[in-house]
């Protein structure tokens, strides 16, 4: 590998930069960030990087081409760049939506330039380049997609990337990421930012002073309910027909339980809420999550 | 205060022992523990008390008692204590839904004896005596119930009671209390249950494995889906009427929110988005959160 062009320097991107700067998988590192306050933050924090102004100054340069802005940012950028891309760029995106992200990538980028979509499940509530860490991938999934015309070569090439950024990595379909994401991410965030807004909502109606009491559930909610709002938009737009599915088996389920609740149908109620807290187990047996109980906020004794 | 009865020595029970056994306020505590399991554990664990085999033995004994078991376990208990009751026993419970369990309170407790409930916003999604720890109420808000009948004196020594548990202490009716905690505790652990169920039956009808990819938003409802049933069953059973209010809000801006994703109503779900985030920042000046990204999980830089 020789040179290494991100563009979009965020979260995501800042933490590969610090990644591949650590890893020295790069000749060179270059970065195009279209915010002044990221690229201001950028510079001083002094991250290791060639700054360009736009994105198509580094296209010719770069071997590896690795989009980390929105989703809604692609299409503009593609246009731009179209002309200096060659057959044997590499480019990948780390879009956490794939289908319509890339029936958009093939509508607008150039014949014969190939794009391997990869999506890190890695993030946080926090956003920007200064929050960014070299460990963010690390021991987490970062999801290969492979359509049908798929560049072996490159997804070869991709597989060895996301490894050194620390990921274990796995090939599936777009239409297959799509579906699971819907359930596993797309839904509870949604879930989040519409419990908070119920809460809201509530507290204005009955005008009741009630956030301070949030620490029983709902704050765990608000964390995720905290997430770059364009980032989410993108991700519900592009993958409306899944999340709309998962809204029907949402809503079905929850008017089951409302059902359990009004005829108090205890057994029943039992069965679904031993059932939901074995997924839990198997969460930390998968290593998915800490092993602490409420998070481990406190530890003390 | 001389002796302190706690019913029910699990999380909360054993995390009232410690604590009230560190701040030396009492010069016996009694427990009384139904399970046998939680029975062994409190003698492993050399919990500083001394169990009773029946409720009855410690009530004449004893100034304070503390309802620390699932709010259905109540009314049995309280028709076994009935006839050791005396008018200055200051009788206390630690229930998280109120209207329901004071009606059952009131119906079967002996007349002439007063009960002032407590509501200490502590807690875990683990259980059990081994879980429990004197630091639990540290700083967290316990909520008085002032009933039609109450009885300042009790209000007055409680108020003192938990402020040495480490709590901040607020009184407010029943009403208000089920109201407010229906939205921030109730609906929120609600909701994690649905979704974890909701991912369950769409991994058993896709025959995906999915779990593993939880990182993305499923493994933080995934906690709170672990919290204890049967008290979860009885705070969904006594605070129904709330709840189901509550779903109608929820499901209402779900709606809502499907109908702007897919109609791509991008402004509307900007100001849903940024609305929500607001909340994060509330939750965190309250200090009601830790202000660490993603929970702390990984500090690593």
């Amino acid at each position: 590998m020789k040179n290494i062009f991100i563009i979009g320097c965020g979260l995501l991107g800042s933490s590969l930069l610090r990644r591949i700067h650590k890893k020295k998988i790069a000749k060179k590192i270059f970065v195009y960030e279209k915010s002044k306050k990221n690229t201001e933050k950028i510079k001083k924090l002094r991250l290791p990087c060639t700054m360009v102004k736009k994105p198509q100054e580094a296209v010719k340069k770069s071997d590896l081409i690795i989009f980390c802005t929105p989703m809604s940012e692609y299409k503009k950028i593609i246009l731009s760049i179209n002309k200096y891309l060659k057959v044997n760029h590499i480019i990948t995106d780390i879009g956490s939506s794939k289908q319509t992200s890339i029936k958009i990538i093939k509508q607008n980028l150039k014949k014969n330039i190939s794009w391997t979509s990869s999506h890190p499940i890695a993030g946080s509530e926090v956003s920007g380049p200064e929050n960014g860490k070299q460990s963010l991938f690390e021991d987490k999934w970062c999801i290969l997609i492979k359509g049908k015309q798929r560049n072996i070569k490159h997804i070869k090439f991709l597989n060895f990337f996301w490894k050194k950024m620390g990921s274990k990595t796995v090939i599936m379909s777009a239409e297959r990421h799509d579906k699971i994401f819907s359930i596993t991410s797309h839904l509870p965030h949604l879930i989040a930012y519409n419990l908070v807004k119920s809460a809201q909502d509530f507290q204005r109606i009955q005008k009741y002073d009630m956030i301070k009491y949030s620490a029983g559930g709902l704050r765990d909610f608000s964390r995720i309910a905290a997430s770059n709002e364009i980032m989410w938009r993108d991700i519900f737009f592009d993958n409306s027909q899944n999340i709309s599915k998962a809204i029907d088996i949402f809503i079905k389920n929850l008017e089951g339980f409302r059902k359990d609740i009004n005829s108090k149908k205890s057994k029943s109620i039992i069965n679904k809420l031993i059932k939901a807290k074995k997924v839990r187990s198997q969460i930390l047996k998968l290593k998915q999550d800490i092993n602490k109980p409420d998070f481990g906020r406190s530890n003390l004794t």
